[in-house]
């Protein structure tokens, strides 16, 4: 079955979804985005994701493309096509197109796309063993929590890590403190068993697993401190883990040359990944839901 | 006439210009971009300008999309179609079409899109009566001597001085210091004749007409200091300007509500405006030359 994109309107086969040359979007970044997980045929925290999306067009002054109820439609439509029940639904919300001129044009009508692309349910090794961190400065510009798509710093975080077989960049800013993730937020625990992660602002992403996380160690009797913590204090945590909309918690276990504790996955890290997956299970069925 | 433009390979009309929507361009902004002068039928400074896009590439290690000689008989059918004279000759590389993932993938072939503008010669307004200022918080990320589309700052700058009835906004980092225009070089004039403007580096693009205004100070007998300076020193300059592409030598005759000196722009501003035109004059036109 070809994949369908959702562009502008129309339901398109995936290899003939296009955009404008013009459309802000591709010659400035001017727009924003979300990433949807789709588990077992279920939308996690759509509400949260759509609520995210609607802030950071507004802190760029674009104009919602359409009603929530709307959005919500296509969504559902765009899983149904692409008979995703496990994957990643994208969406991403530009300007819109007008001749280059970075200035705002007056009144131009807001480009959407969305795409939707199954995934395997879990990447277990990953689960199993832990990933590997690289740290790198933190080069991004001072609005980290608008979730544009201006990504290059991001990106080539990413390449980074991979070059250094390691799945993800953890970025540092001057104080030798850590921000956050290329694509998720940082964690650590501390030797008291206090999960510390970064307060949200202009500096991270407010992620929406992080939030998740916030409730879930509440109910395990955990406390959480929202502070900066720096790269010395990650390499001697008894635990560590990224968090993100598409693979949940997920445990660290080296950083840079630092093994983590003993260099297995840690024991809150992996309750707190059982209990999100079951708070994604007990999500309401796509079907069951009115739009 | 329906404007051209060059889209991967094929010359179609703009209306239906289109990339992918999974161009990297768009998703995370992984591209770099220039914008040529072209001036009574010349391409001014080309070859630095394609220089600068190697620089770019190089620096996010995209691929050149073709060898250079390519690139230039494309600018040249680019500029024909359009029958441009004068105007602006715009380029943009992204690393290519690929599934969304942050990391770079394998071996794709990068994108290259041109298109051509014709504006007016002269915007004489800002030539005669000079343009206002609007200074911002410089919140850019680290690596801005890369030309990249990661442009959303410079809009939301450009865009912000627009609101406040500039013409262009300058940013200003920790220390008040004054780095560059979302679009363009900034320089001021010292009380003893001196052209102050920011060093290289990090921090701002190497622009061309930047470069070549080094040299026509030179001529002219001034002395140019490459250095940081301040919001409290440009109130106070004898002259002030701003200095890209598409405007040349563009006279500031207020900053913020600072009216600079009396309100008129300066003379040494006026005389590098006048050279670069003629600059531009003495550039050899294009149906001469070989591509």
């Amino acid at each position: 079955m070809p994949r369908i994109a959702y562009v502008n309107g129309a339901y398109v086969p995936h290899r003939h979804a296009t955009v404008h040359i013009e459309d802000r979007g591709y010659q400035f970044a001017d727009g924003a985005y979300e990433v949807v997980n789709a588990f077992r045929g279920r939308l996690i925290d759509e509400r949260l994701h759509l609520d995210r999306l609607d802030r950071s067009l507004g802190e760029l002054s674009i104009a919602p493309p359409m009603t929530r109820q709307a959005m919500r439609l296509i969504m559902r439509e765009v899983v149904r096509r692409n008979r995703m029940t496990t994957g990643l639904l994208y969406l991403q919300v530009t300007r819109g197109v007008a001749p280059r001129d970075h200035k705002f044009p007056p009144a131009i009508k807001p480009a959407l796309v969305m795409t939707a692309r199954s995934i395997p349910e879990f990447p277990k090794e990953m689960h199993d063993d832990g990933v590997k961190i690289l740290t790198i400065p933190d080069i991004r510009w001072a609005r980290c929590d608008i979730k544009s798509v201006a990504l290059l710093p991001n990106i080539l975080g990413k390449q980074a890590a991979a070059e250094a077989d390691a799945y993800e960049a953890w970025m540092v800013e001057a104080g030798d403190y850590i921000t956050e993730g290329s694509s998720s937020n940082a964690w650590i625990v501390t030797a008291d068993n206090i999960l510390v992660t970064r307060p949200t602002g202009n500096r991270i992403l407010a992620g929406i697993t992080r939030r998740a996380i916030f409730g879930m160690a509440e109910e395990l009797g955990y406390t959480i401190e929202e502070r900066a913590f720096t790269v010395a204090e990650a390499y001697a945590a008894k635990e560590a883990f990224m968090s993100n909309s598409s693979h949940f918690v997920t445990p660290v276990t080296q950083i840079d040359d630092a093994v983590i504790a003993n260099g297995k996955p840690g024991n809150l890290t992996l309750e707190l990944h059982e209990r999100y997956v079951r708070y994604m299970e007990a999500a309401i069925p796509l079907q069951s839901l009115e739009a």
